[in-house]
């Protein structure tokens, strides 16, 4: 049975040049990058190639750029890192109610060390609005932190307007934006959205799991979290994961270099597989639409069904999906973004996220509405929710 | 030019079946381990296969380990988790004057917080004594960190023994072990040998860069410090680095399936070494030799001549070693180990490492010291030191 991987936003397939890039440096250029000698000047080089590339891609400085372990640690760096580096300024912190969890946990925990966190609501496409994050804005907030692209309905968050809004309220004040699921389909370019932190992630984008990235601004000034031999101007202490770091530039560069075509292709695919599932009865896509919502991101609520039932019935067609969120869907619980978007209680159980990326095809979506149209009768028959 | 790497402590070339698996779990089982559907249980079992090579290896359950990032990162979870979830009982930690900048910074961050922290010397060899880790131990201790084996001079620490002492002093302190330039290269059973924390890393045992495990016993309770979606029970969130946690399980079962002859195999490469460079005048051998060290380091002291200099010009030849320590040797600094086992002064700045792994063989090492005996007379004549 071919399988039909629509599980994208959850994690992805290795584009095969990473896969071979990072197999040639596992073998050949193996050393440590902070080794004196030609195996350790190799391994240099393969960093600094690849901050290159991301530098191109983001329009900043290669020093801008320090790479951790994961979208999650890039998230906690930059916002435990702000907290601590900044405390004196204040202990305010702002952020959304539609986090991942990488950001929310981080933000609970900061609770417990005496921060004082605001959780800004969401309209009923899951927007924040600048003016809202602009007013909730204090003499002593020290950072905002507001997500590019939502991971459950795709919605795409106005972060240029939210940091251009922000500043004006309070110059001082930083803004972290987690972009795990926005670098590689998203133009970005954090100087000139007023972003001073910018988390992503490489098995978002055909990397390898175990690599995150992060952007800190000129002048931005953030404690390190992790201790140990000062790699990295000490902001992330461990060996560098060489093979890592040059499989996720190597990664945005391919979907860098051909974005208009790319973004093309997904929302067209986006498009005619929402045409098609929203002629059945019962369907109701979350979130907006089109060019205004993220390409690859559909979220779908079937009336009826349960959500995990679906996933599984699916699966026996050879089809993947997620139901609720990308990153713990093995903890069953409520998702807050639906929630916050005021999704109906009936519906919160039985939504199911489907996620493309350019490894995907028409054919894919053909064969995952057609599989909507014959299993869901039969689930809303049979089963009962 | 045929390459002789013997920088092998800084890190190693990936076994290729490593490198095979890895890009199969990157082309094939790429799934998210959280993902309900087939494509996740695929990824989960890959961690499920791992957790229970690596098991076997320590004599433990799978439920006792942690994935990390790297060895700086276990460390950084074992101490600074241990201290924030037993602050309660205390505010005092132990360790040793030679531990790798993983555990010696995390120590200087935890000063910074309020905790203090005792600093055990150790004698001529680097080898900490028992005793004086047992007298160190007071009501308030929490945590004692000693190395498994030095990374500088291939120090074996009489962890089993301090394990006893301290806990005979007070049951109740933790115990970690940094057993990153030990695993792989010694029988480790954390639970017989008192270790309540153990750190490992993948780089350092032909797995890839990115990869790191922490042990965890039975009781044990720490801290997480990265929070987000709470994968491996809250301990660590972050997606799995499936393809890194199934390389370092493989490389470490390549290496333990046949323990013994490859440790004979590099006692006898180190033993020849050693006995040929000491019959050249004004050469050191620092810390114990044969079985009572580690097989895999060798420090050399070479009178008369700069390390570095030494280090380029048997990398003029395709022989690659160290100076100084592993992980940081492009911030030039006296080493700690060798100033607290009493190095001459003037020998400080002449000390190169070289350390093997079962991937070298005889020739490399008779090559290596070939090498030694026709530069060192050289340098000595024409470069001042």
């Amino acid at each position: 049975m071919r399988e039909i991987y629509l599980d994208n936003s959850a994690t992805t397939r290795c584009f095969p040049e990473v896969a071979q890039l990072i197999s040639d440096i596992l073998l050949e250029r193996y050393g440590n990058p902070s080794s004196l000698h030609h195996k350790g000047v190799e391994a240099e080089q393969e960093l600094r190639k690849a901050k290159q590339i991301l530098a191109q891609i983001l329009k900043c400085n290669a020093s801008n750029l320090y790479f951790t372990s994961c979208g999650t640690e890039s998230d906690n760096l930059a916002i435990i890192g702000a907290a601590r580096a900044n405390a004196r300024r204040g202990r305010h912190l702002i952020t959304t109610k539609i986090e991942h969890p990488a950001v929310l946990e981080t933000m609970k925990y900061l609770e417990g060390e005496g921060y004082e966190i605001t959780y800004l609501p969401v309209d009923e496409n899951g927007l924040v609005s600048p003016q809202q994050a602009a007013d909730a804005v204090r003499e002593d907030t020290i950072l905002v932190s507001v997500m590019h692209t939502n991971n459950e309905i795709g919605a795409l968050e106005p972060v240029s307007e939210i940091g251009a809004a922000i500043k004006a309220k309070n110059p001082k004040v930083l803004f972290h934006v987690d972009a795990v699921q926005g670098f590689g389909k998203a133009v970005i370019h954090p100087k000139k959205m007023n972003i001073d932190l910018l988390a992503a992630s490489g098995h978002k984008i055909h990397a390898p799991k175990g690599i995150g990235l992060l952007y800190v601004g000129d002048n931005v000034k953030i404690n390190n979290i992790i201790y140990g031999g000062g790699q990295q101007g000490g902001m992330r202490s461990g060996t560098e994961n060489v093979a890592g770091i040059a499989g996720m530039a190597l990664a945005a560069k391919l979907l860098y270099d051909h974005l208009d075509e790319e973004l093309d292709k997904l929302y067209a695919m986006k498009e005619t597989f929402i045409q098609r599932v929203s002629a059945m009865p019962g369907m109701r896509i979350n979130g907006l639409t089109g060019r205004e919502s993220a390409p690859h991101v559909i979220s779908l609520s079937v009336e009826g069904v349960r959500a995990e039932v679906l996933l599984h019935a699916l699966e026996d067609k050879g089809i993947f999906v997620s139901s609720g969120s990308a990153c713990s869907s093995n903890r069953p619980h409520i998702s807050a973004t639906l929630s916050a978007i005021g999704t109906p209680d009936k519906l919160l159980d039985s939504t199911i996220r489907i996620s493309t990326s350019v490894m995907n095809t028409q054919e894919d979506m053909d064969a995952a509405a057609a599989a909507l149209e014959e299993l869901v009768p039969l689930l809303r028959r049979y089963t009962r929710h």
